[in-house]
């Protein structure tokens, strides 16, 4: 079967994006350059912030997503992936402008969960997708009850997504990240949502260790799968 | 100033490509995703054995690469760069199809060996990039004394290149590849050039411990001070 290029809506933010274009090669079966899938890549730092277009009435990403998107389609992608969670919130609308799947990495981590028998998880994530209700919709008709942060907790994760790893700073401190970790942990949580693509970056950035489910990770191996690639 | 667009014509292989987009990212000094330099990425797996090119005569590259390039020029892409030392011996002939410049990783790297007084190096490659004298032809007019590796030292480091890291062989044994680059220091290398991509990925994947010189990361700075980035 002939494979197929997968196209990478990025820069939301780089480093998130480099994350998933390595979790695609590395989870992918091949013994040579030439087997592996082609990709290819729109890291598009103009996108606007995607929270602020939701939480606080900022400027629409959508022009500039669907700028991404078409491009990548009309370099000869077949197949979208958008590796960051709240840019989720606007996919049926960059959706209609293209002709090729955008393939949907929250529906692919509830279906995940579910395989695993999954009851309860904590959602960490930016404030945008919290307020979307993204992973709410998707997961509480499959039956998995979400753990939110309290208001408090949820500054702690903005100030590591925001001050950690899109500031690239290395030597933050996650002291306060690992407490609001084990208490959503405490109060039921089986694992935790990486629900921002910032976050599995944050993991390795600052050795953070947490029973968790990677939505990266979970779309870089559907992307292999859906594009007749062979997963390891 | 404004920031310029770079676009990585990439796939040779895909980790390499991984890592140059990361060090990228990680030596641009920004803050927020939109302070970041716009990539644009073509992982084009499609392009033949760059190596087989030039020692067996096998199928040349130049079409795929200059495929990329030119893709890479039309979705707005201003300076391109390459990630395979091996591709530098097609670069003049890629140049001669897209108006936007091509940076060299082998002058880029001979500039800063120069700039950091070293005289003598031991050149790590393939056998591809080792024939086509790429780098002696750039360095001994530097004056710098290059050490090549013998006929079994090379089948040493070209068996890490196919099957340890572009297999995505995680345990390979490195042993040897030890001696080799031991040898190299004990003739009197200051500093080993990493000369094939696939060398920065496998110090990290083997945790290999040389002191060297990585021409993927001179690259990485060298197009975000070109893309009027500021780098870390």
């Amino acid at each position: 079967m002939n494979k197929k290029t997968i196209g990478i809506i990025g820069g939301m933010g780089p480093l998130a994006t480099v994350d998933l274009f390595r979790k695609i090669v590395e989870n992918t079966k091949a013994n040579t350059d030439q087997e592996h899938n082609k990709i290819l890549i729109d890291n598009n730092t103009n996108i606007p912030d995607r929270t602020e277009a939701i939480v606080n009435d900022g400027k629409s990403p959508v022009p500039q997503l669907t700028k991404s998107a078409v491009t990548l389609w009309a370099m000869g992608a077949e197949i979208l992936v958008m590796p960051c969670n709240t840019a989720h919130y606007f996919l049926s609308e960059v959706q209609k402008n293209v002709e090729i799947p955008i393939l949907n990495m929250i529906e692919i981590t509830g279906e995940h969960l579910l395989k695993n028998g999954i009851k309860t998880v904590g959602l960490l994530a930016t404030k945008g997708t919290i307020n979307s209700k993204i992973y709410q919709d998707v997961l509480l008709k499959m039956g998995i009850n979400i753990i939110e942060p309290n208001k408090e907790e949820q500054s702690v994760i903005t100030d590591l997504i925001y001050h950690g790893v899109k500031a690239g700073n290395y030597d933050y401190d996650v002291t306060k990240v690992n407490e609001v970790m084990a208490s959503m942990v405490e109060r039921g949580a089986e694992t935790l949502i990486l629900g921002c693509t910032e976050l599995p970056v944050a993991m390795n950035m600052y050795h953070i260790d947490f029973k968790v489910c990677d939505p990266t990770l979970e779309l870089a191996r559907e992307a292999i799968k859906k594009a007749n690639g062979e997963c390891k």
